[in-house]
C-alpha cells in the first residue's frame, strides 16, 4: 500500500526528466522553470490516488498526472501575470524572470503539452479522459474570469462565490481523480462519486484556505496572515459578514475594503474584530464541515474496501497542510 | 463542385452560430468578437478543400473547419498583445477593446474549445486528428518565439527564416488540409502529400508577402507599403539583400535598420533602393516558385482527378489575393 508521500515521491522522479525539451530555450525553459518550482504536487497524487484506489498500478497514470500538472503550472503562469504576482514558491514568477510576452507565449505551449500528454493514452479511453479534460480548462478559465470580475463588483452573493471557488480550485482536483478512475477502467457511477468526492472536498479545502488566512498561525502556514483582507478579496467570511453583522458594522467592514490607504496591520486588525464579532469563523467551519461530509458520502458510495479508503482519506488531510 | 467562394460562404454559415456561449460575458464575447471580424477563412477552407478534393461530404469537416479558425483566432488574440498591435481587420484588437487580462484568458479558453471541436470526431480517427492538430499547436507557438528571437538578434540566417515562417504560418494550412484528409479517410502517404502542398504552398505565399510588402501596389493590398521595412522586420528580402549587396551597401542597410529616427518614408525609399540594387526582388520570386513548384510535384503526386485538383489549385490563387 502507498502512501500520498510515496505517491509524490514516485511522481517527483517522473518529472526528473524535465517535460519540455532544451530547445526553442526562450519557449521551453519558463515551462520547465515553473515545473521544477516544486509545491505539494497535490493533482498528479490525485491520479495517482485514484488509480491505487481502485487496486490498478499508479504507473499507469504518469501521463495524465504530468498533464494535469503541467495544465495547473499553465494556469500558475497567466495568472501570475493576471494578478501581477511577482513572487510564486519563494521564486520569481516567470513574466517577472522573462517576461509578460514570453510568460504568455510558454503558457500557451504548455496548455498544447497538457493535451499531447492525454493523447498517449489508447483511443477506447481517449475521448472520456478528453471530455473531463476540456470541460475542466474550460471552468478553470471560467472561474478565473468570475474571480477578476467580484474585485469590480459589489453585489456578489454567497452562491457566486462557492461556484467561482469550485471552478477555479475545486474542479481541477475532482477531474484528476476522476481521470485517473478512467484510466483504472471504473464505470461512469464510480467517476462521478470519485469525481464529487474531490470537487467537495476541494470546495471544504478552500474555505480552510479562506478562515486560515484571517485566522491560522503564520509561523505554521508560511503565509502572512490578513493577506486577503489587504487584496480586499470577497473571501466567504466578507460576504458572510456583511449578512450577519448590524448595518452600521457592515457600512465599517465596506468601508475598510474601499479604503485605499488605511495602515496595513490595522486594517487587518479591524477587519478581524467585525469578523469576529459576526462569529462568521463558526459559520466557515459549519459550511466547510457540510462540503467535507457531502465528500465522505460520495467516498462512502464507492463501496471501497478500507485499506483503499484509507488513502483516499488521506488526501483530505493531506490538503490542509497548507503550501499548494 | 463547390468553388472555394462557395466552401467559405458554407463556412460563414456554420459560424451564425457564435462559437462560444452567450454566458460569462467578459471571458467568451471578446472570443466571439475577434471570430466575427472576418478575414479570408482560409484554414477552414482548407479543411473542406481537402473533403471536396478527395470525394467526401465538406461538411463532414465543420467542427475541424472550426477549429483551426479558433485556433488561428486564439493565435491573433495573443500574437496582437505580444505585438502591441491595436488594429486588427480594421477594428480594435481584443486587449484595446477590453484589456490585456482578458486578452490572454479569452484566448486560454480558445485554445481549448478548438480541442473540444475535434473531440467531436469518432475515436476511430480521434487520435490521428490530435496528434497532427497538437503537433502543428506547438509548432506555431515555436515559429511566434523564433519571430521574437529574431527582433534581438544579427545573426539570423535564411534557412532560419525559412523555419520560422513555415512554424509561423505554413503549418496551419497544412495541418487544415490534412485534418481534412484525415475525416476523408485517405491513407497516410496522401496524408503526407496534401500537408506537403500545403505547407509548400504557405511558405511561397509568405515569401509572396514579403515582395507584396515592399513591391505591391497598397490600393490593391490594403496594406501600407513598406511596413516591414518600418517594423525593421528581417524579411528574406533584407536577409538575402545582406548576402548580394557589397560591404558598404550592407551597412548602410543595416544602419538604416537599426536606427530609430528616420523619417518613415525617407527610410522606405533607401531601404527599397538598395533592394532593387541587390536585385533581390528576382531571387524572392524565384524561391517562391520553387516552393510552389514543390507544393505543386506532392499535388501530383496525389493522382486526383482533373476536377478535384482544381481545388486545390483555386488554392494557390486564392492565397495570393491579400486580406489574412
Amino acid at each position: 500500500m502507498l502512501s500520498l508521500k510515496d505517491l509524490k515521491n514516485l511522481f517527483e522522479q517522473e518529472l526528473e526528466n524535465p517535460v519540455f525539451p532544451a530547445d526553442y530555450k526562450n519557449l521551453y525553459d519558463p515551462a520547465n522553470y515553473i515545473m521544477s518550482l516544486g509545491g505539494k504536487r497535490i493533482r498528479p497524487i490525485m491520479v495517482y490516488a485514484a488509480l491505487e484506489a481502485f487496486s490498478k498500478p499508479y504507473k499507469w497514470g504518469t501521463d495524465a498526472a504530468k498533464a494535469v500538472e503541467v495544465f495547473h503550472n499553465f494556469s500558475l503562469v497567466h495568472d501570475d501575470i493576471m494578478d501581477a504576482a511577482d513572487i510564486r514558491r519563494s521564486q520569481q514568477t516567470v513574466h517577472v524572470k522573462w517576461d509578460t510576452n514570453t510568460a504568455i507565449l510558454s503558457g500557451d505551449v504548455m496548455l498544447v503539452k497538457a493535451y499531447e500528454l492525454l493523447q498517449n493514452y489508447d483511443m477506447e479511453m481517449l475521448p472520456d479522459l478528453l471530455s473531463v479534460f476540456s470541460r475542466t480548462a474550460k471552468e478553470v478559465c471560467e472561474g478565473q474570469r468570475l474571480d477578476m470580475d467580484f474585485e469590480q463588483r459589489d453585489d456578489v452573493s454567497i452562491e457566486e462565490y462557492i461556484s467561482m471557488i469550485t471552478f477555479k480550485t475545486a474542479v481541477l482536483l475532482a477531474c484528476s481523480l476522476q481521470l485517473g478512475a478512467i484510466i483504472a477502467g471504473v464505470d461512469k457511477d464510480d467517476q462521478r462519486h470519485i469525481y464529487e468526492f474531490g470537487k467537495n472536498v476541494g470546495i471544504a479545502f478552500q474555505i480552510q484556505d479562506d478562515i486560515i488566512d484571517t485566522y491560522g498561525d503564520s509561523s505554521k502556514t508560511g503565509k502572512k496572515q490578513g493577506g486577503d483582507i489587504l487584496q480586499n478579496k470577497k473571501t466567504y467570511l466578507y460576504l458572510k459578514s456583511l449578512q450577519l453583522l448590524s448595518d452600521s458594522q457592515k457600512n465599517e467592514l465596506e468601508g475598510l475594503y474601499n479604503s485605499k490607504d488605511h495602515d496595513p496591520e490595522d486594517k487587518i486588525k479591524q477587519v478581524t474584530k467585525l469578523f469576529d464579532e459576526s462569529f462568521v469563523k463558526i459559520h466557515a467551519e459549519e459550511l466547510k464541515n457540510g462540503y467535507r461530509d457531502l465528500a465522505l458520502s460520495h467516498l462512502a458510495a464507492l463501496d471501497l474496501p478500507d485499506d483503499k479508503t484509507k488513502t483516499l482519506l488521506e488526501l483530505v488531510d493531506f490538503l490542509q497542510d497548507r503550501d499548494n
